[in-house]
């Protein structure tokens, strides 16, 4: 096994523990850790400190190295000052790991950003694992190890917690007792010198006590490395993700149409997609998706049945399942031929089922059972309101009784009030039945659970993508590899178009003219009527500086065009470099389309697709996607935009060819996965009708990069 | 006063009350009801049981009309056969009112239903006012009245609360007692045989113990007298509905774009905003917002000061009061430079105000009161994660005693976490400071406050709307009635255009012709080139039986197209009564628009306004409103729409008339005020550019009705 590996199950499994910094004194760090681990944890602990001959009794030792033991584990809680000295000791004593509680590196000015940098070298040098500094530390509640200055320690349980925000972590942990929800472990990461998330989910996924991970997130490093551990995890078990900081995003000016649509938020959110995350946008239903993973199966489908003894409670449930996507599953007629004779008359006859406000346990008991057999249904969803005859205690336990009989499929409780049902809810959670206190959140967190039952379906059967270069890449690398020389970034349009054709995306006749006669001659040639446009790679709009001539129609005027234009652009924009005329055939297509790309700083290129022409930001028509694509991935990242119903055909007006889209995108995303210069890229429009589509003008921009090809890609 | 008001009056504030079906049972509801009123309740308690000499101990009375004295409160718990005699009784001993508790009325089949009409019909006759029946009784804490079979009495605030469902009630009584949460009434309102929420709006307007109204709404009827109360009482203090329901909308067919846009729940919304509503769309909201009106100011603005010791919460808040529309307060250069002096170096030198995890009560309350004297600052939101030296006690306190000192301002805390911050939400609710687990749910709850301000400011700014009917409404009558005349219910296009022409929405010059040659001659008279239609109201899509024509260029074309119209017509639609064939100026215009409106069964007409064309119901880029219009709220209408931008010039595309779209918009508003007869109306597309617009196809459903202009209106 890996060095790594292994010293990471030793930091994990630790027999033999030292704390750094260990002290008698009240309230301080040194003395909490010490107070967690003593007479609790299973194996040895020795404390270091070299004033004290002892420490809460136990006697001391002076250094790491004086200690007759190796070492597994190793909590420092000393100054930052003596951190690199430390972990230089820790590596050559061979320890496995270090947890440093100790603030004051990285988020304390140049003089922590190097104490910081050297104890991340020298951790690596000696392949001894760190976690921190400046963290909570961590917790194994299985084998009782509260490596934490956390004041209480956590339950055992099935699921890794993993929090970038140690504040979170001491109010997520304080919650989690009261709610008797339990983890595997509960890991504070700090700033994350050594083991970040892509490393827990490599040793989680191996992990056996372990069968979700749920994670806090304020910000990504390593993002490639991250994605494909996270899609390969995500294939056996699940991960939520909380990510922190939407509205930071967007906001800054972009040179492109694509380049204002692919906000780092919706960025995220696709790359987290595509590795399979489940992402979780409000902080209540990190809580409550806690308690669900570690209590309950995964529904294998999104019909939900509501067993209820209120009307408006019922409606509410509804209500919010139709909105997050799910369904009110259709009983069979079986079910209600059964249900009918144990309710009474008055019962709502369908899901919801109203088993009325007197219901006692036993009939809730026979609702529930007769809804779990029915294979219509995925889900119960248990509301009780407490009404006067309502015995929600009882109706608790006769809930359990049931779940423990169909443990196969999901059942939530909601029961609503407080003192009056208090006591019932602790005994669901006690009996693993996840309990709310408001209809909807059960709601959200059963279409959480269904969506990576879909998501890991999808992932399992998707084809792995790979990487092949383009038969033409040497040509457009030749191109790009001139223009960087001239120390440009962008293409003017005559390349930018040439870089298509290379890779088969479908751009019409078009020519470079660098002479009024020749710009007649070759407008011949292509058939009139025809575009010409000013070529530089100096002029971004090419309207603004009268740059841009439709509809000529004969080679007279084709002369007097160039002529026009060329005298336009040396007055409007004196100083660009010209590089001729562009001449192309005009066409006249129904639909615009924008194909772009934007080059994400954490996720490498996006695709975006949607619905071109100048409205595209207004409109907002458009999905993103990570390349590479294939034909599926091509279409469903179409399918996302409302613009897709009219291509393929809206009633009655003819579609065009989905086909050949899809054939367009893969080929636009091999340009991206070849050339990791490009920057921004910008079809638009890219013009379809029934015959086929065209790219009407294209941007590039793009930056000279000592990444290689497929590197770049985050998830491949 | 009258005699209604002042019964309803006596219901509420009773001195002398009688229960009907008192009952030494222990468990029966005439038990709870007694219990829960003797020893506590101020007047004086009269048991009704002719079987039983007392009850609890205190003598019964055999009947209401034996009781020696008058009575304002007569309490039911009797079965329904007993009740309409009992209501007869009443009216003749001048009872004040009657809270019927009794269930088996509206809701138990025929019989139930009768019995309920009889209450109602009886209640009327005598003027005694009902609550229920089948509710949980009312209460009212601050005079210690419980008129219920609540298990627990409320505690006194200043928020009334009203609700359809009684199981709700019972749920939000234990949350609220729990929560320390008060109210100035706490009503069941069962079945509503009499007293329905127009009439508690009515009551509780100047009832000067209660601030504000939380109501929980499952169905609304009366709901054009429910708005006009709702928009008056809106001006003075805030009605915060719950309604339920939503997705039991929409999916109905319908027969023009306009119905399959104006679903059900996004008329109610707009109706509710109309009047000033605060609509709640998840229950947790409810609780949340009950905390913050019984105990905070309203924000004057919706900038935001966050004060927190970890910065992960912070940016949760900031993200979520982006996402709900609010500001981040831009903490003016004075605020921070006094922040700089009593923080940590590190702080996070702005908003969210970081005060570092190891922040003491002194400094959190430094950070509050500095941030709440900058005027560029409407509320603070104060978030606590419990760190090993947090005080969340102790910095409650602190907190507390800022928010006396600035009175006017909401200060709401966040204490992340359970049982290490427990006593700190507790003191924070004793003193007044609401308080959540989640930032999320506090930044809502500031929104949803701020949006009172709002729009109480702009119902108190908007002048009153009043009806007038337009001069042609004379001419348009006669058309209806010649068609109803005709079993007929939809027009033609001929006489729709005609409908518009009157009230002076622009149509197109358009003809009609009954003979080719004629036909000819008219397309000549309008200039061509001139589109050909089949006229008939028996045909609701034209071009579907080859009935549309476009590109007439000449008469010998017109000719042709005449005689070919009509024979595609009688071949593909045999049945069709033909009216001839319309013949109007071709149009081509820049953007078409849909302007349309749907009859609502509870709300009257509504106006649909936005994109329109074939693709309307994919784009669904339109807003409703409900007429009447006066160009302000015909602006305001646009404004909601992507469409919009366009229309007012988008990125140097010059844009269209806006004043004629509003003077459009209010005339077709006349159209729906002037005639009930209406049910849709589909001006799709009303094509617009910079010259202006014209009606290019209508359609218009209409049903014979009794009501009268303008009482078909819901708001005015």
């Amino acid at each position: 096994m890996d060095k790594k590996i292994q010293n990471l199950k030793r930091l994990f499994n630790p027999q033999t523990i030292a704390v750094v910094g260990a002290s008698n004194r009240e309230g301080s760090v040194g003395n909490s850790v010490m107070k967690n681990l003593i007479g609790k944890v299973e194996g040895i602990v020795y404390p270091v400190n070299p004033k004290r001959k002892s420490i809460l009794g136990i006697r001391t030792y002076s250094s790491i190295s004086s200690i007759p033991d190796n070492i597994d584990l190793v909590v420092v809680a000393t100054p930052a000052q003596t951190v690199p000295a430390l972990v230089e000791e820790c590596g050559k004593k061979k320890v496995g790991g270090m947890v440093i509680i100790t603030a004051g590196f990285k988020e304390a000015g140049e003089e922590g950003k190097k104490l910081f940098e050297q104890v991340k070298e020298l951790g690596k040098k000696h392949d001894v694992r760190i976690i921190g500094p400046n963290c909570l530390g961590i917790l194994k509640p299985s084998m009782n190890l509260n490596a934490s200055f956390a004041n209480k320690m956590a339950l055992p349980g099935k699921v890794a917690f993993i929090s970038q925000s140690g504040a979170l972590c001491t109010a997520v942990l304080d919650w989690s007792v009261q709610y008797n929800v339990g983890f595997s472990h509960f890991i504070s990461m700090g700033s994350m010198a050594d083991v970040g998330f892509e490393c827990l989910l490599n040793y989680f996924e191996n992990d056996s006590e372990t069968e979700a991970v749920i994670m806090y997130m304020e910000s990504l490093t390593n993002s490639r490395w991250f994605l494909q551990k996270a899609a390969e995890f995500s294939k056996k078990k699940p991960i939520i993700a909380v990510k922190v900081g939407k509205s930071s995003a967007g906001a800054k000016a972009a040179l492109s149409h694509t380049g204002s649509l692919a906000g780092n938020d919706e960025v995220f959110n696709t790359a987290f997609e595509g590795a399979g995350i489940i992402r979780i946008n409000e902080s209540q239903e990190m809580y409550n998706i806690a308690q669900v993973l570690a209590r309950q199966p995964f529904p294998k489908g999104k019909n939900l049945a509501i067993v209820t003894n209120a009307g408006g409670p019922g409606v509410i449930a509804t209500d919010s399942l139709i909105e997050n996507g799910g369904e009110i599953a259709t009983l069979s007629k079986n079910t209600i031929k059964k249900l009918n004779e144990v309710l009474p008359p008055h019962w709502s006859h369908g899901n919801p089922v109203d088993v009325l406000g007197d219901a006692d346990p036993g009939r809730y008991k026979k609702a529930v059972d007769l809804c779990l057999k029915d294979k219509n249904v995925d889900g119960a969803l248990v509301i009780l309101t407490p009404q006067s005859m309502t015995k929600p205690m009882e109706i608790a336990k006769s809930l359990i009784e049931i779940y423990n009989k169909h443990p196969e499929k999901p059942v939530y409780g909601v029961w609503m009030g407080e003192e009056d049902v208090e006591l019932g809810r602790k005994s669901l959670e006690k009996g693993n039945i996840p309990v709310f206190k408001v209809p909807e959140n059960g709601v959200r967190v059963f279409m959480a659970m269904y969506n990576y039952t879909r998501i890991k379906d999808k992932l399992n059967k998707e084809k792995t993508l790979s990487y092949k270069p383009n038969e033409n890449k040497r040509k457009n690398k030749a191109l790009i590899t001139k223009i960087l020389r001239e120390k440009r970034n962008t293409l003017n349009e005559y390349e930018a178009k040439k870089f298509m054709l290379n890779y088969n995306i479908p751009v019409g006749e078009f020519e470079k003219a660098n002479t009024s006669k020749q710009a007649a001659n070759l407008s011949s040639k292509i058939g009139f009527p025809v575009v010409m446009k000013i070529l530089s790679s100096d002029i971004m709009h090419k309207t603004e500086v009268g740059g841009v001539i439709t509809d000529i129609t004969d080679e007279k005027q084709a002369e007097k065009a160039y002529e026009k234009i060329i005298t336009a652009a040396k007055k409007n924009a004196p100083k660009a470099n010209i590089q001729g005329v562009l001449i192309e055939k005009q066409a006249s297509k129904k639909y615009e389309l924008l194909i772009g790309s934007k080059y994400d700083p954490l996720f490498g290129p996006t695709i975006v697709f949607g619905k071109g022409g100048v409205t595209v930001e207004l409109e907002k028509d458009t999905a993103i996607e990570l390349p590479p694509l294939n034909n599926k991935r091509a279409r469903d990242l179409m399918e996302k935009t409302k613009i897709f119903q009219l291509l393929k055909g809206y009633r009655g007006m003819k579609g065009v060819s989905i086909k050949k889209l899809e054939k367009v995108l893969c080929n636009f995303s091999q340009l991206l996965c070849d050339f990791p210069e490009l920057r921004e890229v910008d079809i638009n429009p890219f013009a379809v009708d029934e015959k086929g589509g065209v790219v009407l003008d294209a941007k590039i921009v793009i930056e000279k990069t000592d990444k290689k090809a497929p590197e770049h890609l985050a998830l491949l």
